[in-house]
């Protein structure tokens, strides 16, 4: 029978094992994550030459479908695909397109038959981007920028980068995620690259309404306090309070939650001494964070920024590299099933 | 006397009468429509390939100007012009340029001025592109992408281009375009088309109320009952219900309209087996036609899509080499005066 | 003791005085003008071209800072960037990223760190720009486009470039500068260049309530009277009346500010009969100016929009051959340092 994590793989993989889309981490396997950090650890020198391009994408059109908005999260995949060389369309369809009583379904069966060859897609619903990788035309690849609750796959790997360039490996780590995790998709693919890439252990740091349901089954140790939950980390991942998703009053306040969950410089005491810090920003001071851990050495959270351009460029000519690939054996296998047919004739 | 045909053709020809200008497809002959279409095919193969760039425009600036918001039509000028390598402009002129008060044509002198090789136009006035076209700075090419209820010229043309593509040639074919005929610019360009480009006959399928005022000076046949005038038809072209166009109550009810004018199998199967089935996007559903004929075998709806770009790029480059072919002739007769003077002299 | 002049320098200049931001003018000295005006004029040539592009900012990436939405000069710097062959980020911040409550200092340091080469910064604060540059990362140019009151040195090197096509030199020139001055940042930068570049006399001709507290001090002199202000003019600056800006009620209308101070046919007889005309644009028809005046024969406006692209191409470029130099010069004193050490140990 196959798993959820299997027919991930089975969407997201061609036949070879290479990446075609990228849609969640769910049943990939640390030698394929390994291999996305590696090579955006080679686009990160890109980021630092005067001339910030490389010619891999040249002629291909990325389209960036954002149903909500984001201007953070498309500038950085817009900055990526333009050092890709990449032609960049950027639709905001909160705004625009379906607003003539157009399906979905048929906005996207038009950008594709515009020749796109890549969409990024934000979308408030969990799922959103699976869905339409189902269904998408071949050759054209999928890339999830966010889907509601559910996931964020190019933020997770970004944070991976930032750990293995401070900490050199996984091997051994103590992570530790702090907030409001039951409303983050950050958080659920943190969590699944944290386990796949072999951290020694990953806690949730949060108080019960703010946690998921039954979080034992993700890998994880639940500490409702954070004294205790600090003690030895070697990361520590402060998560955005998303005020704008939270539903109803599960918090008596901003305040009270500084007090428990805020990270400041007397908690951070609690963690190893050479822990380092992360936000996937944007940061609200003096709510998740106080300021000064936000610009203290400890902080990696503008690292955090850099490699999120250099992970996107990965993913990006990852995936439409697979695509192509996929494309050509494709081709060669109608090829080689005509060559029978003439040879049986 | 010179006739509006006469006029527009002066205004859109280079005196060797090569394409200046794209605005309306009156006075324009069968000889420079084919030409069209056949760059437009030669286009075709480059948005297959993985590198879907020519050089052909390189270092020219398009501006977008949309006096009507339409993400549709402006991503599609955007990518072709990306594909032709120029630099885009997009100006939002509706939430903008206007609002301090300059007026329109302060705003495109100013526009010439930053050195704009082309406009791409979409206005609420019949006439606006050609309003702009006649004052326009010499080398300027101005492309109308839709005015009022007046044209909607590379729209008609990616329809010709989908029709040729499946029919072979224009000779002896029967057209019908269905539905709400006097609020568009679409089909008043394609029923131009259909006729310069020599089709048998050219129908319109609509109730009085939808009917633009004397049909029979535009060279077609009126058909109140869908039923009848789909018989024999070797190409369908629905067209959307301008809902936001409509002024007062034309029609009973959208059910209604559907069940007169809306396109379903069982009506379908009155036209020619083989006749294929067109709309200019975006569909509605249920309402101009059935989603099972919009996605069946006989529907080349996504064909037009991807036919689009091709057109767009075909127009543009050719307007681009009208322009600088006049530039240069002008230069030319200059030069061959003053050697006259100074022959004189 | 520091003058402003001084630290304004030192801000803008690396230690060999070349420019590495574009601020204001205040501090700035001749020969720096004049090569920013000659170097825009080798640009003016890059504008004829069929081919509109050189590659001197090929892979860097310019973001567009608005903070006050600005189609027009937005759109200048965005063309300027792109003949420079940049990739160009626009960032409306006005609807966008501070909403999520970063502060303004974050989304800098977020943006720096997604390896953005300059920023092109318009704000409703005075000294926003400046704020800016003090605290950005070293390598990355700050470029004001217009601070609240205080300077848009980018427009008033454009319209120096102007005088300088139509006068030959500033030497003996004596400039009026008419209207809203009080409000209006283009006429304090414009007065400063003016100064530095050694026209004979600028004038400002406007009524007390719209004249800035001590006008001597800037060494000009005030005509509240336009008939006496436009006599032996050789340039006459119209400003654009700031209705957005004017707070209450200082003047009786606009009827009435355009009998006083509207620049009419009959009123640009009385300057020298060779003047130019000058308006930073958009322009309100009769309001500040006769439509036969802005259209006529003296009217240079069309010329000031074409040299607002070359200028910021010049100042643009400036800057970042400024900024890689500093970076060099950094780079070799600490490698002498080095093998200082070395030397020693």
């Amino acid at each position: 029978m196959a798993t959820m994590a299997d027919s991930n793989r089975q969407l997201q993989l061609t036949a070879d094992g290479e990446l075609k889309h990228f849609l969640s981490l769910e049943g990939l396997d640390r030698a394929l994550l390994t291999r996305i950090l590696d090579t955006a650890d080679s686009f990160i020198e890109v980021g630092e030459r005067s001339i910030k391009k490389v010619p891999l994408l040249r002629g291909r059109t990325l389209v960036n479908l954002f149903f909500e908005p984001s201007t953070r999260t498309r500038s950085t995949f817009e900055l990526a695909a333009k050092r890709l060389s990449a032609d960049v369309l950027n639709l905001d369809i909160s705004t625009s397109a379906t607003s003539k009583g157009e399906t979905l379904s048929d906005t996207l069966l038009n950008l594709e038959a515009m020749a796109s060859d890549m969409f990024v897609i934000r979308h408030a619903h969990s799922g959103a981007a699976h869905f339409i990788a189902r269904d998408v035309t071949p050759g054209v690849a999928i890339i999830n920028a966010g889907d509601g609750r559910h996931a964020h796959p190019t933020q997770a790997m970004l944070d991976m980068l930032t750990i293995r360039q401070h900490k050199g490996s996984f091997t051994g780590l103590k992570v530790g995620i702090v907030g409001d995790v039951q409303h983050s998709r950050v958080a659920r693919s943190q969590i699944q690259a944290l386990n796949i890439l072999g951290a020694e252990e990953v806690r949730l740091i949060a108080p019960d309404t703010l946690l998921p349901t039954e979080p034992e089954a993700m890998g994880v140790r639940v500490f409702p306090r954070m004294e205790q939950g600090l003690k030895d980390l070697d990361v520590i991942i402060m998560l955005r309070l998303q005020r704008e998703r939270m539903e109803g009053a599960l918090l008596p306040s901003e305040r009270e939650f500084y007090k428990l969950y805020g990270l400041t410089r007397e908690k951070l005491a609690l963690a190893h001494p050479k822990a380092i810090v992360m936000h996937p920003g944007p940061i609200n001071r003096g709510v998740e964070i106080e300021s000064e851990v936000a610009d203290g050495p400890q902080s990696v959270i503008l690292n955090q920024v850099t490699n999120g351009i250099a992970v996107r460029m990965a993913v990006m000519s990852m995936a439409m590299s697979g695509q192509l690939a996929e494309r050509q054996q494709q081709a060669k296998a109608q090829q080689k099933a005509q060559q029978k047919v003439q040879g049986n004739g």
